[in-house]
Protein backbone atom coordinates (compact mmCIF):
# COMPACT_ATOMS: atom_id res chain seq x y z
CA UNK A 1 0.00 0.00 0.00
CA UNK A 2 2.77 2.45 -1.10
CA UNK A 3 1.72 6.10 -1.59
CA UNK A 4 0.06 6.68 -4.82
CA UNK A 5 1.94 8.53 -7.60
CA UNK A 6 1.68 12.44 -7.26
CA UNK A 7 1.61 13.39 -11.12
CA UNK A 8 3.07 16.61 -12.52
CA UNK A 9 0.20 18.28 -13.27
CA UNK A 10 -1.14 17.66 -9.42
CA UNK A 11 -0.22 18.58 -5.91
CA UNK A 12 -0.47 16.14 -3.32
CA UNK A 13 -3.44 16.66 -0.22
CA UNK A 14 -2.12 17.34 3.25
CA UNK A 15 -1.90 14.34 5.56
CA UNK A 16 -2.90 15.83 8.88
CA UNK A 17 -2.64 13.55 12.08
CA UNK A 18 -4.56 14.44 14.88
CA UNK A 19 -3.76 13.07 18.80
CA UNK A 20 -6.87 12.71 19.61
CA UNK A 21 -8.32 13.93 22.61
CA UNK A 22 -12.02 14.95 20.82
CA UNK A 23 -13.56 17.14 22.94
CA UNK A 24 -11.10 19.69 23.06
CA UNK A 25 -9.74 19.24 19.22
CA UNK A 26 -13.41 19.77 18.72
CA UNK A 27 -13.06 23.96 19.60
CA UNK A 28 -9.40 24.25 18.38
CA UNK A 29 -7.40 26.05 15.59
CA UNK A 30 -6.79 22.53 14.30
CA UNK A 31 -10.43 21.74 12.69
CA UNK A 32 -10.58 25.55 11.34
CA UNK A 33 -7.78 24.80 9.90
CA UNK A 34 -8.15 21.71 8.35
CA UNK A 35 -11.60 23.18 6.89
CA UNK A 36 -10.00 25.81 5.43
CA UNK A 37 -7.46 23.86 3.24
CA UNK A 38 -10.24 21.77 2.57
CA UNK A 39 -12.70 25.25 0.91
CA UNK A 40 -13.92 26.64 3.90
CA UNK A 41 -17.33 26.82 3.58
CA UNK A 42 -17.50 25.29 0.39
CA UNK A 43 -15.77 21.86 1.41
CA UNK A 44 -17.09 18.79 0.52
CA UNK A 45 -16.26 16.49 3.84
CA UNK A 46 -15.94 12.84 3.64
CA UNK A 47 -16.57 11.47 7.36
CA UNK A 48 -15.15 7.57 7.64
CA UNK A 49 -16.55 6.23 11.18
CA UNK A 50 -15.50 2.61 10.80
CA UNK A 51 -12.43 3.16 13.56
CA UNK A 52 -15.48 3.53 16.07
CA UNK A 53 -17.87 0.93 17.21
CA UNK A 54 -20.31 4.10 18.54
CA UNK A 55 -23.31 5.19 15.98
CA UNK A 56 -22.32 8.81 16.94
CA UNK A 57 -18.87 9.26 16.00
CA UNK A 58 -19.62 10.39 12.65
CA UNK A 59 -22.85 12.65 13.78
CA UNK A 60 -20.68 14.42 16.49
CA UNK A 61 -17.93 15.31 13.80
CA UNK A 62 -20.34 16.46 11.80
CA UNK A 63 -21.60 18.76 13.94
CA UNK A 64 -17.88 20.07 14.46
CA UNK A 65 -18.06 20.98 10.65
CA UNK A 66 -21.68 22.51 10.70
CA UNK A 67 -20.50 24.72 13.29
CA UNK A 68 -17.54 25.49 10.96
CA UNK A 69 -19.68 26.40 8.56
CA UNK A 70 -19.36 23.06 6.00
CA UNK A 71 -22.68 22.40 4.56
CA UNK A 72 -21.80 19.39 2.44
CA UNK A 73 -20.89 16.86 4.75
CA UNK A 74 -21.24 13.00 4.16
CA UNK A 75 -21.02 10.08 6.54
CA UNK A 76 -19.94 7.29 4.87
CA UNK A 77 -20.39 4.12 6.63
CA UNK A 78 -17.83 1.55 5.58
CA UNK A 79 -18.68 -1.27 8.17
CA UNK A 80 -17.76 -4.23 5.89
CA UNK A 81 -15.24 -5.24 3.59
CA UNK A 82 -18.18 -5.34 0.92
CA UNK A 83 -18.94 -2.06 1.46
CA UNK A 84 -15.49 -0.59 0.63
CA UNK A 85 -15.75 -2.43 -2.53
CA UNK A 86 -19.64 -1.10 -3.31
CA UNK A 87 -18.59 1.54 -6.45
CA UNK A 88 -21.64 3.15 -4.76
CA UNK A 89 -19.98 4.03 -1.78
CA UNK A 90 -16.59 4.40 -3.33
CA UNK A 91 -17.87 7.21 -5.83
CA UNK A 92 -18.94 9.21 -2.77
CA UNK A 93 -15.34 9.63 -2.53
CA UNK A 94 -14.52 11.48 -5.90
CA UNK A 95 -16.02 14.91 -5.44
CA UNK A 96 -14.22 14.94 -2.06
CA UNK A 97 -12.49 18.00 -1.29
CA UNK A 98 -11.64 16.73 2.87
CA UNK A 99 -11.63 13.35 4.37
CA UNK A 100 -11.34 13.05 8.21
CA UNK A 101 -11.37 9.20 9.87
CA UNK A 102 -12.54 9.13 13.13
CA UNK A 103 -10.92 7.60 16.19
CA UNK A 104 -11.50 3.91 17.53
CA UNK A 105 -9.60 1.23 16.66
CA UNK A 106 -6.59 0.77 13.86
CA UNK A 107 -7.22 -2.96 13.34
CA UNK A 108 -10.34 -2.22 12.71
CA UNK A 109 -9.64 0.23 9.75
CA UNK A 110 -6.89 -2.00 8.69
CA UNK A 111 -8.71 -5.50 8.23
CA UNK A 112 -11.75 -3.49 6.83
CA UNK A 113 -10.50 -0.83 4.40
CA UNK A 114 -7.00 -2.57 3.58
CA UNK A 115 -6.43 -4.07 0.58
CA UNK A 116 -10.04 -3.04 -1.24
CA UNK A 117 -11.64 -0.50 -3.74
CA UNK A 118 -11.57 2.36 -0.98
CA UNK A 119 -8.18 1.72 0.00
CA UNK A 120 -6.83 2.63 -3.41
CA UNK A 121 -9.47 5.49 -3.58
CA UNK A 122 -7.90 7.07 -0.21
CA UNK A 123 -4.38 6.93 -1.64
CA UNK A 124 -5.18 7.92 -5.42
CA UNK A 125 -7.62 10.85 -3.79
CA UNK A 126 -4.57 11.98 -1.84
CA UNK A 127 -2.02 12.01 -4.35
CA UNK A 128 -4.69 14.28 -6.57
CA UNK A 129 -5.13 16.70 -3.65
CA UNK A 130 -7.87 16.20 -1.71
CA UNK A 131 -6.95 16.83 2.25
CA UNK A 132 -6.82 13.60 4.27
CA UNK A 133 -7.06 14.17 8.29
CA UNK A 134 -7.86 11.28 10.90
CA UNK A 135 -7.78 11.42 14.89
CA UNK A 136 -6.38 8.97 17.00
CA UNK A 137 -7.10 5.92 15.38
CA UNK A 138 -7.38 7.85 12.35
CA UNK A 139 -4.18 8.89 13.13
CA UNK A 140 -2.08 6.12 13.05
CA UNK A 141 -3.49 4.35 9.92
CA UNK A 142 -2.60 7.25 7.72
CA UNK A 143 1.11 5.83 7.68
CA UNK A 144 2.47 2.40 5.48
CA UNK A 145 3.65 1.25 8.93
CA UNK A 146 0.95 1.60 11.52
CA UNK A 147 1.70 1.32 15.00
CA UNK A 148 -1.46 -1.26 15.89
CA UNK A 149 -0.70 -2.57 19.45
CA UNK A 150 1.92 -1.31 22.35
CA UNK A 151 2.53 -0.67 25.45
CA UNK A 152 3.42 2.50 27.48
CA UNK A 153 6.38 3.43 29.00
CA UNK A 154 9.30 5.64 28.63
CA UNK A 155 12.05 3.41 27.04
CA UNK A 156 12.19 1.44 24.51
CA UNK A 157 11.88 -2.87 24.92
CA UNK A 158 11.83 -5.34 22.32
CA UNK A 159 8.14 -5.70 21.38
CA UNK A 160 6.54 -3.23 23.05
CA UNK A 161 5.19 -2.28 19.63
CA UNK A 162 3.28 -3.77 17.23
CA UNK A 163 3.51 -2.49 13.67
CA UNK A 164 1.21 -3.81 10.60
CA UNK A 165 0.51 -1.92 7.27
CA UNK A 166 -1.74 0.91 7.37
CA UNK A 167 -3.28 3.06 4.92
CA UNK A 168 -0.09 4.33 3.10
CA UNK A 169 -0.42 7.50 2.28
CA UNK A 170 3.28 8.49 3.54
CA UNK A 171 5.88 6.57 4.29
CA UNK A 172 8.31 8.91 5.76
CA UNK A 173 6.59 8.82 9.00
CA UNK A 174 5.51 6.63 12.05
CA UNK A 175 2.66 8.20 14.16
CA UNK A 176 1.44 7.69 17.63
CA UNK A 177 -1.38 9.87 19.60
CA UNK A 178 -1.94 10.12 22.36
CA UNK A 179 1.31 10.75 22.98
CA UNK A 180 2.36 12.71 26.63
CA UNK A 181 -0.89 11.50 27.96
CA UNK A 182 -0.51 7.76 27.25
CA UNK A 183 3.63 7.77 27.91
CA UNK A 184 4.39 6.32 24.31
CA UNK A 185 7.99 7.70 24.12
CA UNK A 186 9.29 4.01 24.41
CA UNK A 187 7.02 2.39 21.99
CA UNK A 188 7.52 5.01 19.17
CA UNK A 189 11.22 4.63 19.52
CA UNK A 190 10.89 0.51 19.48
CA UNK A 191 8.45 1.15 16.53
CA UNK A 192 11.56 2.90 15.16
CA UNK A 193 14.29 0.88 16.68
CA UNK A 194 12.82 -2.29 14.19
CA UNK A 195 14.17 -0.23 11.11
CA UNK A 196 15.41 3.55 11.42
CA UNK A 197 14.24 4.83 8.30
CA UNK A 198 11.20 6.67 8.97
CA UNK A 199 10.77 10.11 11.16
CA UNK A 200 8.50 8.86 14.23
CA UNK A 201 6.10 11.60 14.83
CA UNK A 202 4.49 11.19 18.64
CA UNK A 203 1.22 13.82 18.46
CA UNK A 204 -0.01 14.94 22.06
CA UNK A 205 -4.21 15.14 22.49
CA UNK A 206 -5.71 18.28 20.43
CA UNK A 207 -2.23 18.75 18.53
CA UNK A 208 -2.37 18.04 14.45
CA UNK A 209 0.58 17.57 12.45
CA UNK A 210 -0.35 19.04 8.88
CA UNK A 211 1.90 17.82 6.32
CA UNK A 212 1.99 19.37 3.44
CA UNK A 213 2.40 18.46 0.13
CA UNK A 214 6.16 19.10 0.25
CA UNK A 215 6.86 17.36 3.00
CA UNK A 216 6.92 19.99 5.81
CA UNK A 217 4.71 19.56 8.24
CA UNK A 218 3.22 22.27 10.60
CA UNK A 219 2.43 22.29 14.06
CA UNK A 220 -1.46 23.07 14.99
CA UNK A 221 -3.14 22.64 18.63
CA UNK A 222 -2.32 23.54 21.90
CA UNK A 223 0.05 20.35 22.89
CA UNK A 224 3.21 19.26 21.80
CA UNK A 225 4.83 16.89 18.03
CA UNK A 226 7.61 15.27 19.18
CA UNK A 227 9.42 14.46 16.30
CA UNK A 228 11.63 11.81 16.52
CA UNK A 229 14.85 11.38 13.97
CA UNK A 230 16.63 7.94 13.78
CA UNK A 231 18.94 8.93 11.01
CA UNK A 232 21.64 9.27 12.89
CA UNK A 233 21.65 6.01 14.84
CA UNK A 234 24.96 4.53 15.05
CA UNK A 235 23.83 1.47 17.10
CA UNK A 236 21.10 -0.32 18.00
CA UNK A 237 20.96 -3.39 20.13
CA UNK A 238 17.35 -4.66 19.47
CA UNK A 239 18.81 -7.70 17.33
CA UNK A 240 20.07 -9.54 19.82
CA UNK A 241 17.50 -8.05 22.87
CA UNK A 242 15.07 -10.95 23.95
CA UNK A 243 11.45 -10.12 23.83
CA UNK A 244 10.40 -7.64 26.85
CA UNK A 245 13.73 -6.50 27.26
CA UNK A 246 15.18 -3.11 27.06
CA UNK A 247 16.56 -1.61 23.77
CA UNK A 248 19.79 0.29 23.74
CA UNK A 249 20.24 3.26 21.36
CA UNK A 250 23.01 5.38 20.26
CA UNK A 251 22.41 8.61 18.49
CA UNK A 252 18.82 9.36 18.51
CA UNK A 253 17.24 13.36 17.43
CA UNK A 254 14.45 14.42 19.23
CA UNK A 255 12.68 18.32 19.03
CA UNK A 256 9.36 18.51 20.87
CA UNK A 257 7.78 21.39 18.50
CA UNK A 258 4.80 23.48 19.26
CA UNK A 259 2.12 25.47 17.66
CA UNK A 260 4.03 27.54 14.73
CA UNK A 261 7.13 25.54 14.42
CA UNK A 262 7.61 23.67 11.76
CA UNK A 263 9.70 20.77 10.69
CA UNK A 264 10.98 19.28 7.30
CA UNK A 265 10.74 15.72 6.49
CA UNK A 266 13.32 15.88 3.45
CA UNK A 267 16.20 17.66 5.05
CA UNK A 268 15.18 17.20 9.05
CA UNK A 269 15.48 20.52 9.62
CA UNK A 270 12.98 21.69 12.71
CA UNK A 271 12.19 25.52 12.65
CA UNK A 272 10.60 27.14 15.48
CA UNK A 273 8.15 29.77 14.46
CA UNK A 274 10.31 30.31 11.16
CA UNK A 275 13.67 29.88 12.91
CA UNK A 276 15.57 26.94 12.34
CA UNK A 277 16.08 24.87 15.80
CA UNK B 1 11.26 2.47 1.93
CA UNK B 2 8.98 2.15 -0.35
CA UNK B 3 10.29 0.47 -3.66
CA UNK B 4 12.67 2.88 -6.05
CA UNK B 5 11.20 4.19 -9.31
CA UNK B 6 11.96 1.56 -12.18
CA UNK B 7 12.42 4.24 -15.18
CA UNK B 8 11.25 3.11 -18.45
CA UNK B 9 14.71 2.24 -20.13
CA UNK B 10 15.22 -0.44 -17.28
CA UNK B 11 13.55 -3.72 -16.11
CA UNK B 12 13.32 -3.92 -12.95
CA UNK B 13 15.72 -6.99 -11.62
CA UNK B 14 14.53 -10.58 -9.74
CA UNK B 15 13.73 -10.83 -6.62
CA UNK B 16 14.33 -14.07 -5.01
CA UNK B 17 12.98 -15.05 -1.83
CA UNK B 18 14.41 -18.36 -0.70
CA UNK B 19 13.29 -20.46 2.01
CA UNK B 20 16.25 -21.45 4.16
CA UNK B 21 17.99 -25.08 4.30
CA UNK B 22 21.62 -24.01 3.73
CA UNK B 23 22.96 -27.10 3.22
CA UNK B 24 20.34 -28.20 0.17
CA UNK B 25 19.60 -24.84 -1.01
CA UNK B 26 23.62 -25.48 -2.08
CA UNK B 27 23.39 -27.99 -4.28
CA UNK B 28 20.10 -27.25 -5.43
CA UNK B 29 18.61 -25.98 -8.59
CA UNK B 30 18.15 -22.64 -7.01
CA UNK B 31 21.49 -21.39 -6.86
CA UNK B 32 22.68 -22.39 -10.64
CA UNK B 33 19.50 -20.26 -11.58
CA UNK B 34 20.49 -17.44 -9.79
CA UNK B 35 23.71 -17.30 -11.45
CA UNK B 36 21.99 -18.02 -14.96
CA UNK B 37 19.83 -14.93 -14.81
CA UNK B 38 23.08 -12.74 -13.13
CA UNK B 39 25.59 -13.68 -15.82
CA UNK B 40 26.60 -17.50 -15.34
CA UNK B 41 30.44 -17.30 -15.30
CA UNK B 42 30.79 -13.61 -15.86
CA UNK B 43 28.33 -13.10 -12.82
CA UNK B 44 29.68 -9.97 -10.31
CA UNK B 45 28.02 -11.48 -7.23
CA UNK B 46 28.02 -9.26 -3.98
CA UNK B 47 27.10 -11.20 -0.56
CA UNK B 48 25.83 -9.50 2.36
CA UNK B 49 26.46 -11.83 5.48
CA UNK B 50 24.98 -9.08 7.92
CA UNK B 51 22.19 -11.21 9.13
CA UNK B 52 24.59 -14.26 10.59
CA UNK B 53 26.86 -14.14 13.61
CA UNK B 54 28.81 -16.57 12.06
CA UNK B 55 32.47 -15.98 10.21
CA UNK B 56 31.76 -18.53 7.40
CA UNK B 57 28.35 -17.23 6.17
CA UNK B 58 29.96 -15.02 3.53
CA UNK B 59 32.86 -17.71 2.69
CA UNK B 60 30.00 -20.86 2.34
CA UNK B 61 27.72 -19.21 0.24
CA UNK B 62 31.18 -18.13 -2.08
CA UNK B 63 32.29 -21.53 -2.57
CA UNK B 64 28.76 -22.01 -3.98
CA UNK B 65 28.92 -19.43 -6.25
CA UNK B 66 32.88 -20.40 -7.11
CA UNK B 67 31.38 -24.38 -7.82
CA UNK B 68 28.99 -22.90 -10.38
CA UNK B 69 31.59 -21.31 -11.99
CA UNK B 70 31.71 -17.49 -10.72
CA UNK B 71 35.00 -15.69 -10.29
CA UNK B 72 34.02 -12.21 -9.34
CA UNK B 73 32.60 -12.50 -6.10
CA UNK B 74 32.74 -9.74 -3.06
CA UNK B 75 31.90 -10.60 0.58
CA UNK B 76 30.33 -7.12 1.61
CA UNK B 77 31.10 -6.95 5.06
CA UNK B 78 28.08 -4.24 6.59
CA UNK B 79 28.61 -4.93 10.38
CA UNK B 80 27.46 -1.16 11.69
CA UNK B 81 25.40 1.42 10.63
CA UNK B 82 28.73 3.58 9.83
CA UNK B 83 29.40 0.62 7.43
CA UNK B 84 26.43 1.13 5.85
CA UNK B 85 26.76 4.66 4.93
CA UNK B 86 30.75 4.21 4.13
CA UNK B 87 30.87 5.24 -0.07
CA UNK B 88 33.84 3.05 -0.30
CA UNK B 89 31.84 -0.30 0.93
CA UNK B 90 28.33 1.12 -0.93
CA UNK B 91 30.22 1.29 -4.16
CA UNK B 92 31.12 -1.88 -4.87
CA UNK B 93 27.53 -2.43 -5.37
CA UNK B 94 27.32 -0.12 -8.58
CA UNK B 95 28.88 -3.05 -10.89
CA UNK B 96 27.16 -6.21 -8.95
CA UNK B 97 25.32 -8.41 -11.20
CA UNK B 98 23.85 -10.37 -8.44
CA UNK B 99 23.43 -9.59 -4.58
CA UNK B 100 22.81 -12.06 -2.03
CA UNK B 101 21.38 -11.83 1.36
CA UNK B 102 22.63 -14.95 4.01
CA UNK B 103 20.58 -16.34 6.40
CA UNK B 104 20.64 -15.49 10.73
CA UNK B 105 18.34 -12.67 12.34
CA UNK B 106 16.75 -11.01 9.82
CA UNK B 107 16.15 -7.79 12.60
CA UNK B 108 20.34 -8.13 12.64
CA UNK B 109 19.22 -6.74 8.80
CA UNK B 110 16.86 -4.27 9.51
CA UNK B 111 18.28 -2.58 12.46
CA UNK B 112 22.08 -2.35 10.81
CA UNK B 113 20.56 -1.22 7.35
CA UNK B 114 17.51 0.24 7.14
CA UNK B 115 17.04 3.69 6.39
CA UNK B 116 21.44 3.84 5.24
CA UNK B 117 22.99 4.64 1.63
CA UNK B 118 23.31 0.83 1.39
CA UNK B 119 19.57 0.36 1.70
CA UNK B 120 19.20 3.05 -0.71
CA UNK B 121 21.22 1.55 -3.07
CA UNK B 122 19.59 -1.91 -2.92
CA UNK B 123 16.30 -0.31 -3.64
CA UNK B 124 17.88 1.69 -6.78
CA UNK B 125 20.15 -0.88 -7.99
CA UNK B 126 17.32 -3.64 -8.05
CA UNK B 127 14.98 -0.82 -9.97
CA UNK B 128 17.90 -0.54 -12.47
CA UNK B 129 18.04 -4.24 -13.06
CA UNK B 130 20.61 -6.10 -10.14
CA UNK B 131 19.09 -9.43 -8.96
CA UNK B 132 18.74 -9.73 -5.72
CA UNK B 133 18.23 -13.12 -3.78
CA UNK B 134 18.22 -13.68 0.13
CA UNK B 135 17.62 -16.56 2.27
CA UNK B 136 15.75 -17.22 5.42
CA UNK B 137 16.27 -14.00 6.99
CA UNK B 138 17.47 -12.43 3.80
CA UNK B 139 14.27 -13.40 1.93
CA UNK B 140 11.95 -11.93 4.87
CA UNK B 141 13.93 -8.78 4.62
CA UNK B 142 13.25 -8.23 0.93
CA UNK B 143 9.95 -7.08 1.60
CA UNK B 144 8.42 -3.76 2.64
CA UNK B 145 6.36 -5.34 5.36
CA UNK B 146 8.54 -8.11 7.15
CA UNK B 147 7.79 -10.54 9.54
CA UNK B 148 10.25 -9.90 12.25
CA UNK B 149 9.46 -12.66 14.91
CA UNK B 150 6.85 -14.77 15.30
CA UNK B 151 5.19 -18.39 17.14
CA UNK B 152 4.77 -21.75 15.36
CA UNK B 153 0.98 -23.08 15.05
CA UNK B 154 -1.60 -23.56 12.09
CA UNK B 155 -4.26 -20.96 13.02
CA UNK B 156 -4.06 -17.67 13.30
CA UNK B 157 -3.80 -15.73 16.75
CA UNK B 158 -3.42 -11.96 17.36
CA UNK B 159 0.06 -11.14 17.97
CA UNK B 160 1.33 -14.23 16.18
CA UNK B 161 3.68 -12.40 14.26
CA UNK B 162 5.27 -9.36 14.93
CA UNK B 163 5.45 -6.91 11.50
CA UNK B 164 8.78 -4.34 11.03
CA UNK B 165 9.54 -2.53 8.02
CA UNK B 166 12.07 -4.33 5.79
CA UNK B 167 14.13 -4.04 2.80
CA UNK B 168 11.04 -2.59 0.80
CA UNK B 169 12.03 -4.17 -2.38
CA UNK B 170 8.32 -4.83 -2.74
CA UNK B 171 5.29 -4.28 -1.62
CA UNK B 172 2.87 -6.85 -3.42
CA UNK B 173 4.17 -9.59 -0.97
CA UNK B 174 5.02 -10.78 2.60
CA UNK B 175 7.05 -13.47 2.82
CA UNK B 176 7.51 -16.48 5.20
CA UNK B 177 10.05 -18.70 5.63
CA UNK B 178 11.42 -22.58 6.76
CA UNK B 179 7.79 -22.79 6.08
CA UNK B 180 6.83 -25.99 6.25
CA UNK B 181 9.28 -27.10 8.16
CA UNK B 182 8.45 -24.58 11.15
CA UNK B 183 4.84 -25.19 10.73
CA UNK B 184 4.56 -21.36 9.87
CA UNK B 185 0.90 -21.06 8.06
CA UNK B 186 -0.94 -19.22 11.42
CA UNK B 187 1.80 -16.79 11.74
CA UNK B 188 1.65 -15.74 7.57
CA UNK B 189 -2.08 -15.93 8.52
CA UNK B 190 -2.19 -13.57 10.90
CA UNK B 191 0.51 -11.27 9.34
CA UNK B 192 -2.19 -11.00 6.42
CA UNK B 193 -4.98 -10.59 8.57
CA UNK B 194 -3.45 -7.41 9.93
CA UNK B 195 -4.03 -5.31 6.78
CA UNK B 196 -5.17 -7.77 3.86
CA UNK B 197 -3.59 -6.19 0.66
CA UNK B 198 -0.36 -7.76 0.57
CA UNK B 199 -0.03 -11.34 -1.24
CA UNK B 200 1.44 -13.80 1.32
CA UNK B 201 3.87 -16.49 0.34
CA UNK B 202 5.51 -19.30 2.60
CA UNK B 203 8.72 -20.57 1.11
CA UNK B 204 10.09 -24.02 2.10
CA UNK B 205 13.45 -24.97 2.53
CA UNK B 206 14.98 -25.52 -0.60
CA UNK B 207 12.64 -24.32 -2.19
CA UNK B 208 12.59 -20.34 -3.78
CA UNK B 209 10.49 -18.18 -5.33
CA UNK B 210 11.76 -16.15 -8.43
CA UNK B 211 9.62 -12.99 -8.57
CA UNK B 212 10.15 -11.31 -12.22
CA UNK B 213 9.85 -7.66 -13.27
CA UNK B 214 6.64 -8.09 -14.36
CA UNK B 215 5.63 -9.66 -10.56
CA UNK B 216 4.95 -13.07 -12.38
CA UNK B 217 6.60 -15.65 -9.02
CA UNK B 218 8.36 -19.02 -10.32
CA UNK B 219 8.70 -21.64 -8.62
CA UNK B 220 12.17 -23.77 -7.98
CA UNK B 221 13.60 -26.23 -5.51
CA UNK B 222 12.70 -29.53 -4.03
CA UNK B 223 9.68 -28.02 -1.65
CA UNK B 224 6.17 -26.20 -1.75
CA UNK B 225 5.50 -22.62 -2.19
CA UNK B 226 2.47 -21.92 -0.42
CA UNK B 227 0.50 -18.93 -1.94
CA UNK B 228 -1.84 -17.17 0.39
CA UNK B 229 -4.40 -14.75 -1.27
CA UNK B 230 -6.08 -12.52 0.95
CA UNK B 231 -7.90 -10.44 -1.36
CA UNK B 232 -11.43 -11.92 -1.55
CA UNK B 233 -11.44 -12.17 2.61
CA UNK B 234 -15.04 -10.93 3.88
CA UNK B 235 -14.21 -11.18 7.39
CA UNK B 236 -11.79 -10.83 9.89
CA UNK B 237 -12.41 -10.63 13.42
CA UNK B 238 -8.48 -9.43 14.01
CA UNK B 239 -9.95 -6.27 15.22
CA UNK B 240 -11.40 -7.57 18.52
CA UNK B 241 -9.60 -10.61 19.15
CA UNK B 242 -8.01 -10.29 22.17
CA UNK B 243 -4.25 -10.87 22.46
CA UNK B 244 -2.99 -14.54 22.38
CA UNK B 245 -6.41 -15.39 21.17
CA UNK B 246 -7.55 -17.22 17.68
CA UNK B 247 -8.63 -14.77 14.54
CA UNK B 248 -11.20 -16.18 12.38
CA UNK B 249 -11.09 -15.68 8.48
CA UNK B 250 -13.77 -16.13 5.62
CA UNK B 251 -12.44 -16.27 2.53
CA UNK B 252 -9.04 -17.00 1.81
CA UNK B 253 -7.17 -18.59 -0.90
CA UNK B 254 -4.55 -20.74 -1.11
CA UNK B 255 -2.25 -22.45 -3.47
CA UNK B 256 0.50 -24.57 -3.11
CA UNK B 257 2.60 -24.63 -5.60
CA UNK B 258 5.57 -26.84 -6.80
CA UNK B 259 8.39 -25.98 -9.02
CA UNK B 260 7.64 -25.03 -12.52
CA UNK B 261 4.57 -24.07 -11.64
CA UNK B 262 3.97 -19.87 -12.01
CA UNK B 263 1.67 -17.20 -9.87
CA UNK B 264 0.98 -13.66 -11.23
CA UNK B 265 0.73 -11.61 -8.36
CA UNK B 266 -0.79 -8.73 -10.48
CA UNK B 267 -3.80 -10.81 -11.44
CA UNK B 268 -3.45 -13.14 -8.67
CA UNK B 269 -3.90 -16.41 -11.21
CA UNK B 270 -1.73 -19.37 -10.66
CA UNK B 271 -0.64 -21.78 -13.16
CA UNK B 272 0.49 -24.98 -12.41
CA UNK B 273 3.40 -25.63 -15.28
CA UNK B 274 1.85 -23.56 -17.53
CA UNK B 275 -1.66 -24.16 -17.10
CA UNK B 276 -4.38 -21.89 -14.71
CA UNK B 277 -5.20 -24.19 -11.46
Amino acid sequence: MSPAKVTHENKRGWIIPIGGGDKKVKSSTIMQRFVELSGGSSSQMVIIPTASQLDTAGERTRDVFQELGVSEIEILDLETRADCNDPRLIEKLDNATGIFFTGGNQLRLATTIGGTDAAKSFRAGNARGIHIAGTSAGAAFVCEHMIAIGKSGGTPKRGMASLSPGLGLTNRVIVDQHFRERDRLGRLLTALAYNPFATGIGVDEDTAAFIGPDDVIEVFGSGGLTVVDPSGIEFSSMADAGMGQPVGLIGVQLHILLAGDRYDLKTQIAYSGGMAK
